[in-house]
């Protein structure tokens, strides 16, 4: 087999391709880029067991081949690649040539067996509908960074995708101590299979994010065990999460009638600062309430204490609670209004956040006791 | 003792501060920075035992006060500090506040007795001379890639410094594998104790090398066992390594009478190239040079093998010598001619590198037997 590529091309779908791959397992071919070629089309195939990748390159190829080759190094040869143009052949007795089309610089390269790759899922004709790169982005953006990072609470560990009503997809995301949900209106998404919901693993999302921020418009699928994403380039096939996710609906609290409206960047940064002397992995800050003021504290235990003093539309009785800053942080991170409601119920409520110019989102940060 | 000072004043010098400060110490003092106030005068102080910084401002300052703040969290609290003034006061009890003049915001810090910090040089009226910022910044970095990070080297941990001819400071490093040296006419020097030459080291050059850099022009003085760099903000003491610095005069080869000429940007990006399926710590190439071109092999063991073929100026008799091309790159990296000249002798005599535009330069790599 003989195919030449063009390089820009080549390399985007190699940077899909070696995120995917699983660069630390113990199984080597779990590393490679499975390439074949035949037809005047190129399929590069990637898998972790758990995300499998496919992106497809139309090219000029004389004869067929298919073979295995290190995912991280190719990237990284193509990426550094000096010419528009880029040769793949494979070499006479053993392995695949890399080289340019006047033969200046060549890598040879050793080859796994192509029959050693694990099997990806065959899609096609599936249902998929369409939703622009940025809402999708959005919406993994505002909910990922509230799933558990725990290993052992595998049900948490990522994005809980469902329908919401007819027309809205919905994404929520819990480690136990706080909460986001997002809901955007995306036309067919009555037509998934997603009414009980299915929970796409951490990675997965993630490199569908990236996916979704480099495309005006993508596709995605439900398939048996499969959240399925599509591009123009490829498609991204993410087995979901098994177990139960739990039932989110029943910790959202009522309105509880104490709503603080903050600055959100100003709140933001003297959070930062009360916090700055904090050596613990859950930075306390106390907020002491009182008429027309906010005042926040945070303990550095030996180091000492920080104070800052806010001023805040707030009229009501006096009152103290406690907070984790760094959930806070998260959540005003992914937010775009300048001023978020902060909707403040018992020490035994979580506090709910939203904005304005936050459509449809929602985050739940439960108060710590002291 | 209550001192208000400017924000960003205050930060400049507990950026150095923090930076000479050793977190990593078992000894806490050794991490804070002694605070010292008296007659319009404050002072910073900070060492790690082997590096000494002192920085002053003028202040306002009410009574007088010694104490020993963390300089790390210091910084921070400076960094982040939201008005332009800083008010830094004893408090009633124990401790020190740091607040803005209208106190929204108060850090209340526990501080360590400044009896504890260890005594600095007491440096005054030492003849030191002007030597222009840029100079002494690029002086070090081109020299100090070129000292070893071995631990048990320690007399090649550093920068050698010392006097050539009347007229010019010199600097040379070296792990044994490369040198790196650099001469340049500093009025004055003469009057430095330089002619045994003394050894800076890494972690005080580097710092040197940060203060230059933001600096038109600094001091430096040689004071018993110290070299010391006086800026218009503060004075660094570094105390000297104590071993002898080989005798690297005895390594510079004669001129070969072969020289190559490469571009510099063509020939890193190419090493870059060839050495990508390297997974060694050594990236070794073999450089086969024949009239007209030489041809760069990269080996990556099992992963394969790379070539790269270049046009070079060279007519003699093919000869093949190999690199450790880390060590070129590292040279090239810190060089600014577009063009390098490479007098290569034999497989036992160190590579020779210079640019007609890095003035007072030299580098020596050692070729690699295979």
């Amino acid at each position: 087999m003989k195919a030449i590529v063009d390089k820009e091309r080549l390399l985007k779908v190699l940077s899909r391709i070696q995120a995917v791959a699983d660069k630390k397992s113990s199984m080597a071919i779990l590393s490679t880029v499975l390439v074949e070629g035949r037809e005047e089309k190129l399929t590069f195939s990637a898998t972790d067991l758990e995300i499998g990748y496919r992106g497809t390159l139309v090219s000029d190829i004389e004869g067929e081949g298919a073979f295995c080759l290190p995912a991280r190094k190719f990237y990284e040869i193509v990426k550094s690649f000096p010419k528009e143009n880029v040769v793949i052949e494979t070499a006479d007795g053993e392995g695949v040539v890399v080289r340019d089309l006047d033969e200046d610089l060549a890598y040879r390269l050793a080859v796994f067996p192509a029959e050693d790759f694990p099997s990806l899922p065959e899609i096609s004709g599936e249902a998929m509908i369409d939703i622009p790169g940025e809402t999708l982005e959005e919406m993994i953006e505002k909910t990922i960074f509230a799933a558990s990072t725990e290993e052992a609470r595998y049900a948490l560990s990522g994005i809980f995708v469902t329908r919401e009503g007819d027309d809205k997809l919905r994404m929520v995301a819990t480690d136990g101590h706080r909460l986001s949900l997002i809901d955007r209106e995306v036309p067919g998404v009555e037509s998934l299979d997603l009414s009980e919901g299915v929970i796409v693993p951490r990675k997965a999302a993630q490199e569908m994010k990236r996916i979704a921020a480099d495309e005006m418009v993508v596709r995605i699928g439900v398939r048996e065990n499969h959240f399925l994403l599509a591009s123009s380039e490829g498609m991204l096939m993410a087995r979901f999460i098994e177990g139960q996710f739990p039932d989110y609906r029943a910790v959202i609290p009522q309105e509880s009638g104490r709503v603080v409206v903050f600055d959100r960047a100003k709140l933001s940064e003297a959070l930062k600062r009360v916090t700055l002397l904090s050596t613990e992995k859950y930075k306390v800050v106390r907020f002491e309430f009182s008429p027309g003021e906010v005042v926040l504290i945070g303990t550095g235990g030996e180091l000492g204490e920080a104070r800052e003093r806010l001023t805040v539309a707030y009229e009501g009785e006096p009152f103290t609670i406690n907070f984790n800053a760094r959930y806070l942080l998260e959540v005003f991170n992914v937010m775009a209004s300048e001023e978020v409601e902060l909707d403040i119920g018992s020490e035994r409520t979580p506090c709910r956040i939203t904005g304005s110019k936050d459509e449809g989102f929602m985050a739940l940060v439960m108060p710590m006791a002291l």
